[in-house]
C-alpha cells in the first residue's frame, strides 16, 4: 500500500489517504457526499466504496455506523488506514469483499441508508482496459454489474430507506428501469453538467425502496462552471467549501 | 361543433381552430412540435392529436403525409376543419378512432415519425374529473394509457424511426421502463422548467425503435423565464417566433 495524498471533501474534516497512482476520488465522490442525506442512526452501507471517501466522509454527517464494501483488497486498505488516521474505528468499518456476499454479514432489509458510486462503462469486446486493473475495475462492469447492485440495494435496505446514486445520463434508461424491477424507486433526480448550454455529464439520483407508486422529481441543475469559465458559486460551495 | 379560436403555432403558418371549452392547445403542444424533426417523407403519426395542432403545424416543416389520430369525435371534427380551412387535404389527414386500431389502417413498420402528447395523469379512485368531458380524456388515461401508446408506436413505426413525446417528469421512471421494454429507446431528452432554479414541469423524449442499446443525451434545459420574470429569449422564440 503507497498513500501519496491527504485529502478531504468538502468540509467534512475527514482526512482521505489516496494512491493515485491507482485509483483517486473526483467530482461524482464529492457530489454524492452533498446529495445523500444519510439516516441519523442505524446502519449505512457504502457499496463500491474505493478508498472510501464517501462513506468516511459521511461521519461528518451522522452518528450511524458506516461500512465501507469494497471488493479490491488495495483500496480497501487505504480505507482502513483512513479510519484509523481519523480515529474513527467505532463507527466506520471496512468490508473487503464481494458486494453479492453482504447478506452474510447483515440480515435482509437492516440497512437505514446506502450510497452507491458504481462502475459506469459496461465492458465489451470492444473495451480496452488499460494497465491500470485496480482503475479498470473502479470504472468497468469488471467484477459486478447494474442488476447485481440494485438487487443487493433492494435485499440490505430497509422498507422506505433511501439509497443514493451517482451515474451517467447515457445509462439513465436502464438504470431506471433495473431501479423499478426492483422496486427502487426514483424519488429526486439531479442533472449535473459542465456549463449550462452542455448536455449532462452525470445524473445523482435518490431512491427509496418501496413498493408504492412514486413520483419524481427533477430538481434545478447543477452547473459546474458559469458563463465566465469560473467554478459557479454551488459548485465552489460543495468543492471548496467556500 | 363551435369554433371560438383560430391561433398559430410559433412560426409554422398553420391556422389551428380550437373550441377554448373543449380543450386548447397549450406550452406543452408548442415545445413538441419544436422539438420533434420529422421524417422529410413517408408517414407521420400524431397519436393523441386532439385538435391536430402539433400534426398539422408539422405540415410545414415537412412533404411527407401526415395523419392525426384522435379518438374523440369533437377534437377530430376541428381537425378535420383545420384541415380544410388550411388546404391541406392532399398531406394531412384525420383518423377519427381508437389508436389501438392503428394496425387496420397501416401496415407494421411503416411510420416514419410518431409524435404524441399522451394524457399525463392516471386515473385512480380518487381522482376527481371536472364535468368537461372531453378535457378529463385528454388529460387522464381513461381511454389509453402509456403502455398501449407505447405498443402501438411500437408496432407502426419502421425500425430506426424516432418518437417524439412530451410528458411529466413525475412519471420519468414509468415511461422509460415500458420504453426499454418496447424496445423504443430515448436517445435525447430535454427538460423543461418555468424558471432554472425550479423543479422541470416537463420531459421532451426523442426515442428510437431499435433493438440495439442506445445511449441517452440530456440536452439542456429549457428554462421559460429568465430571472426577471420575462420570456427567456428562447422560449420567446418557440412561443412567438422572436
Amino acid at each position: 500500500m503507497s498513500i501519496n495524498s491527504q485529502d478531504i471533501i468538502s468540509n467534512s474534516g475527514i482526512i482521505i489517504n489516496q494512491d493515485k497512482k491507482l485509483y483517486s476520488f473526483n467530482l461524482d465522490t464529492i457530489l454524492l457526499y452533498n446529495f445523500a442525506k444519510p439516516a441519523k442512526k442505524g446502519k449505512i452501507v457504502d457499496l463500491c466504496s474505493g478508498n472510501g471517501a464517501i462513506g468516511l466522509s459521511l461521519a461528518s454527517k451522522t452518528k450511524a455506523q458506516i461500512y465501507l464494501v469494497e471488493i479490491q483488497s488495495q483500496l480497501s486498505k487505504l480505507a482502513s488506514q483512513s479510519i484509523e488516521d481519523n480515529h474513527l474505528q467505532d463507527q466506520v468499518h471496512s468490508i473487503n469483499d464481494d458486494l453479492k456476499k453482504l447478506p452474510q454479514y447483515f440480515d435482509h432489509d437492516t440497512i437505514d441508508t446506502i450510497v452507491c458510486n458504481p462502475p459506469y462503462f459496461k465492458v465489451s469486446k470492444q473495451t480496452v482496459l488499460k494497465d491500470n486493473q485496480v482503475l479498470a475495475i473502479a470504472r468497468h462492469e469488471i467484477k459486478t454489474n447494474l442488476e447485481i447492485i440494485l438487487t443487493t440495494i433492494k435485499i440490505m435496505l430497509k422498507e422506505n430507506s433511501h439509497a443514493y446514486l451517482v451515474y451517467r445520463p447515457e445509462r439513465l434508461s436502464e438504470l431506471l428501469t433495473i431501479m423499478a424491477q426492483q422496486k427502487i424507486q426514483a424519488k429526486r433526480m439531479r442533472f449535473v453538467r459542465s456549463k449550462k448550454d452542455q448536455d449532462a455529464n452525470l445524473v445523482l439520483i435518490d431512491a427509496v425502496k418501496t413498493v408504492k407508486e412514486a413520483s419524481l422529481k427533477v430538481e434545478p441543475d447543477l452547473v459546474i462552471y458559469d458563463d465566465n469559465h469560473q467554478l459557479s458559486k454551488e459548485a465552489s460551495l460543495l468543492i471548496n467549501g467556500k
